[in-house]
This record gives structure tokens, C-alpha cells and sequence, in this order.
């Protein structure tokens, strides 16, 4: 099939400079807003818009050092396609999953293209991400947007999908379900357990944080406090090694422990407790969006109250600032 | 029911003291021979008369302080019971679980009776052990041992069905299946494993104990070699720090990680590398003795070759040096 290329006159605002569009860059240790040149798609690719990105803890460790990211950061966004090889897309308000597949490996072939070891991850491996005026993305990742779904609440869908997956380790015998962490992707988490299971407990270290779970109806606790062990599914949230240990605490035994976090450094851990109680640790990742897109349709999620800012991108390093403080929620960027 | 307590002549032999045993005891860091009391059966226990015994890793594990028990050490056995609440066990050939629950807790009532709270565990936690004349265990955890098993196969039981254990994360989809370690566990390991994938590889440190596993059609490689990495599932039996993360670099996207080693320190591990590849690191310990003493009735696993000696239980301590040394396979203990 011949494909062409339409444009919508969204392109440029009168004050752009024509070939050029400022995004917020890694490299070399730091941060900083930069005018670089637009993105140009190459073959299936689609140029977006970009219209509210946010930030994500893998972006504060990427700023640490994680995965020797440089170029520019961000990989929760909404967009609007303004260019595209198939003219449906054009114009469409849409969301981008973050790995970009070969297409042709052993892991493609099978439908896992999360694992496509030749990918490239949007903002985080190889590609420049969101946190621009333009992105291009391969259009077989990007998803239409609903209607009755708000831009803001859009942003929340690979954070979102990144959750749900989680529930591929729950199951209705587990009677208590215990998430440690009260940060973005923890609340996530426990608002979507909690949909599940009526016994969801939530260990955090911010009592505004976990107040929003409490009128949802998680247990919550503060970190300290008495909490019974002997979970059967503990999700790990809180991306550090103290968590990762208190999860083998509380974890029953024959128990899952699901690993969220994204770790910079090699955590220290009881091997033989895993072993000797038969513990299941599981690494998990990204999720499915057009799972998360349905939950944010259907209105099961409720993200407003995770929402802590929207600056634009001219004061994204003050965003950054912000979301790199102990407590804060989500933080949403404006191009 | 009414219990009645029969006892055979073998309870002594002529140059027995009446009341004392001679037992390999380990405390204050050291294994010694000592003389100590015959332990008296408790309600619903038998006596057993130890017939041969086997040093496993974990009791070398435990002379440097795994576990922090101390007592009588040895958990692998064959013995002849000697007297017994029930009659019919009277002079039969027995193996016994290692695992002492209660019976009474969640973990009991719904089966699961290896991870009772607790359990006293035969020779590791509370409870004395095999290396010694005599032994006393719950009835329920004894397994008459089939005739046609002798008395060096029955040995193995136990360790055997911590090896099959593993067959719970094997499935046929697994192109090739990795086992790291070829001491006594990685070679059972890999024996259970061929009988199911013509595609195991096993690497190890000895040549001698591989060249074992090569003529029963196990792919072998020293470590060091260039072995390609990508197997959907990796057991990791070499009980170091090393061999775990080998196994994190070897195992595929989404692949799993069986635990199969008594690890005394914390390792540190890739966490980061579990997430991103979304792997499961499962701990496994012990499995079906009635499934290990069918392997051993059909002839299905071939054991001898992997004792590597057999010890008085007046030599036991120099029985412990030679289990010790770097490749040492099965050593058994006669009393």
C-alpha cells in the first residue's frame, strides 16, 4: 500500500523557529532546556505533537546514572499526530508505548516485543523522548486516545499499564495483598489491587500520599509501624534496597514478591531466605495499554489527586527539582 | 487406637553401652565424635537404627555457621526401624522427611507442611540429626524404602527430590535448559533434567564430575567457556555469589531462575536486570519423596557413580575434610 504523508497546519506556531524545537536534555551529568532540531520520521513513522509528558522515577535515575541514558528525557506523554503515513492517524490525540521492536527477532515473532533485545526505549535507550515540542514514533506503537479521556489523565497510561500488570501475579486465594511504597507508581498500584481484593494494605512514608489510598479503602500504614507478615503478593515500590528487604520480610512462604522499581545499584539480599521459604521474586515491567486506556475510559482510576504540578517546558529543571523531592507525585510537563 | 510398642533384638549391639550412642556432634564451630544419650521416641515416634548417612552441602554450610544450629548434624539417611507406635513398621527400611511440623498451623492444615512456622528440621533447626547411631522421627514423615532400592540409592532420596522439585518450573517449551554447578545437587539436578529435554548444559568446575553427566547425554561446558546466553530457564546449584549472577546474565528475557542453593551470606544481585527483563527468580527446596523413591525403584537415575566414599561414623570428621574439598561428590557416614 502507498502511503502519504499529510500535515496539519498545527506544525509550527508563528514564534518557532522553523527547523528547530526546544526539549529538556541529559547529558553529561545534568539537565538543561536546549533548542536541538525538530525529529524527522523516517519510514512507518508518525510525528507527534507533543501536548503533556510526565515525569517518571526512571527519569530522576536516569538523571543518577541509570542505563547511561543521554539525549532527551521523558516517556509518559500525550501527543497529536500532525504528520503520519496513514492520513486516519493525523490529527488523533494519542499515546506511545516505549519500546521501540526490530519487528524480526525470535521475541517479536512471538508477540513479546517488550523484550526485543535490539529495541530502542523511548527516553530511556537509544531514543530521544517527550519531554520536547516533537517526538516521531513508529505508528504500530501509538494508541488513540478517547474522547472521555483528558489529556492529563492520558499521561497516566504507561505509568498505568506498568501497574496493571501487576495483576498477572494476583489471584482471588491471596488474602491480603501488601504494596510497599506510597509514591506514583505505588498509589497506581494499590488503586488498582484495591479494584481486586478488599484487603489491600499500603506501607508508605507520606501520610498525604497514603490518605489518598485511605478514601479509597486501602489500609495503609507509615513505614515503622506493626505490620503482620505473611503476605502472599508483595509488590516492591519504593525502589530501594531497604524496601526490596522488607518485602522478603512480609512475604509468606511460597509468597511473590513482584519487583516495580527501577534499582540503579545492586541491592544486598537474603538469597537463603528466598530459597529456604520458597519465594517467588518476579520482575516486572511494562504493561498493556489498551488494558490501561480501558481502565482510564471506564473511569476505574481516578489520577487527579496523583497529580502534583504541570509546569512548561521552559521550567522543566524547576520540574525536575520539584519531582525529585521526597513525597511528590506526579509532575506533568507542558510543551 | 491403641498404640503398641514393639521392639527387635538389633536395638543393641554387644558392645553397646545400654544407654549412649555414639553421634557426630557439631557445637562452639567444631564437629566432633561424640558419646551422647540414645534419644527416646516421643508420642507417635519411632526409633530408627541409622544403617548409612550422607554429608550434603548444607551440613558444610552449617560447620561455618549456617543456620546457627548446633547438635547433631545429617539429614540424609537410610535406617531400620526398631520400634514403633504402629507394629507394621517394625524392621522396615526407611527414609524420612526432614521437615517436622505440627500439624495444626495454616500452613499444615492446607498441606503445605514444609513451610510450617514451626517446624523443627532434621539435623538444620531444633532437631538432631542422621549422623549418629540412633534417631528418632514423627511416623507420618518415614517412606518404607521399596526392595529393589538399595541401601546407598536410598541415601539419595532426600536430595533426589529436592532435584525433581525442579521439574515444577521445567516445561517443554524450554528449547534449553541451563543447570550451573556440577557438584552432587547440579549433577542430580541435570540427570532429572535429561530425562525430560535432550537440551541441558551444565556448566561446571570439575571435569571428572561432568564427564558423568556427558555420558547420559547432558551438554557440558567449564566454566570460563563461551556458552550462549538466553535459556528460557537456568538452575543455579553452585551455591556462590558468582554462580546467581551468572545465572541473571545466562537466562533469557521473562525466563526463570530456580534457587536450588543454601546460601549462608547475602549475595548481591542485578535487581535491575529482573525488572527490565521481567525474570523470575524462584527458590526451591525440598520436593516429593515419594516421586524421588519412584526414580530410584524404576532405575530411572543412576546414583553410583556420584558417591565418591563411605565412612565409619568413627571417621566421620574425616569424612567432613573430604566432603569439603572442591568437587568431592557423595560421601556417606555407616555407623
Amino acid at each position: 500500500m502507498k502511503k502519504t504523508f499529510l500535515r496539519v497546519d498545527m506544525r509550527k506556531s508563528t514564534n518557532d523557529n522553523e527547523n528547530e524545537m526546544k526539549a529538556l536534555v541529559f547529558e553529561n551529568g545534568d539537565i538543561s532546556l536546549k533548542t536541538v532540531p525538530d525529529p524527522v520520521p523516517g519510514p512507518g513513522e508518525v510525528l507527534i505533537k507533543i501536548l503533556k509528558a510526565g515525569i517518571c522515577n526512571t527519569d530522576l535515575e536516569i538523571q543518577k546514572g541509570y542505563m547511561a541514558f543521554s539525549g532527551i528525557l521523558g516517556h509518559e506523554f500525550v501527543g497529536r499526530v500532525i504528520d503520519a503515513p496513514l492520513k486516519e492517524w493525523v490529527g488523533q490525540t494519542v499515546v506511545g508505548e516505549i519500546n521501540l521492536f526490530c519487528g524480526t527477532c525470535e521475541f517479536c515473532m512471538r508477540g513479546d516485543t517488550k523484550h526485543c533485545p535490539s529495541r530502542k526505549v523511548l527516553g530511556i535507550a537509544g531514543k530521544g523522548g517527550a519531554f520536547a515540542e516533537y517526538l516521531t514514533l513508529p505508528m504500530q506503537i501509538l494508541h488513540a486516545l478517547p474522547k472521555n479521556v483528558s489529556i492529563e489523565e492520558g499521561v497516566f497510561t504507561e505509568p498505568l499499564a506498568a501497574a496493571i500488570e501487576v495483576l498477572k501475579h494476583f489471584n482471588s486465594a491471596q488474602d491480603r495483598v501488601l504494596v510497599l511504597g506510597d509514591g506514583k507508581l505505588g498509589l497506581l498500584i494499590a488503586q488498582v489491587l484495591v479494584l481486586e481484593s478488599d484487603s489491600v494494605i499500603c506501607v508508605g512514608k507520606h501520610e498525604r500520599n497514603l490518605s489518598i489510598l485511605e478514601r479509597i479503602g486501602v489500609h495503609t500504614f507509615m513505614k515503622g509501624d506493626d505490620v503482620e507478615p505473611g503476605f502472599p503478593l508483595v509488590v516492591e515500590a519504593t525502589g530501594n534496597e531497604e524496601g526490596l528487604n522488607t518485602a522478603l520480610r512480609m512475604v509468606a512462604p511460597t509468597g511473590i514478591v513482584v519487583l516495580k522499581s527501577t534499582y540503579r545499584n545492586a541491592p544486598t539480599i537474603d538469597v537463603a531466605k528466598v530459597v529456604v521459604d520458597e519465594i517467588q521474586l518476579i520482575g516486572s515491567r511494562c504493561g498493556s495499554f489498551p488494558e490501561a486506556i480501558s481502565y482510564l475510559e471506564n473511569k476505574r482510576i481516578d489520577v487527579a489527586e496523583i497529580i502534583d504540578g504541570d509546569f512548561p517546558l521552559d521550567r522543566a529543571t524547576e520540574a525536575f527539582e520539584l519531582a525529585g523531592k521526597p513525597g511528590t507525585l506526579k509532575i506533568l510537563i507542558t510543551p
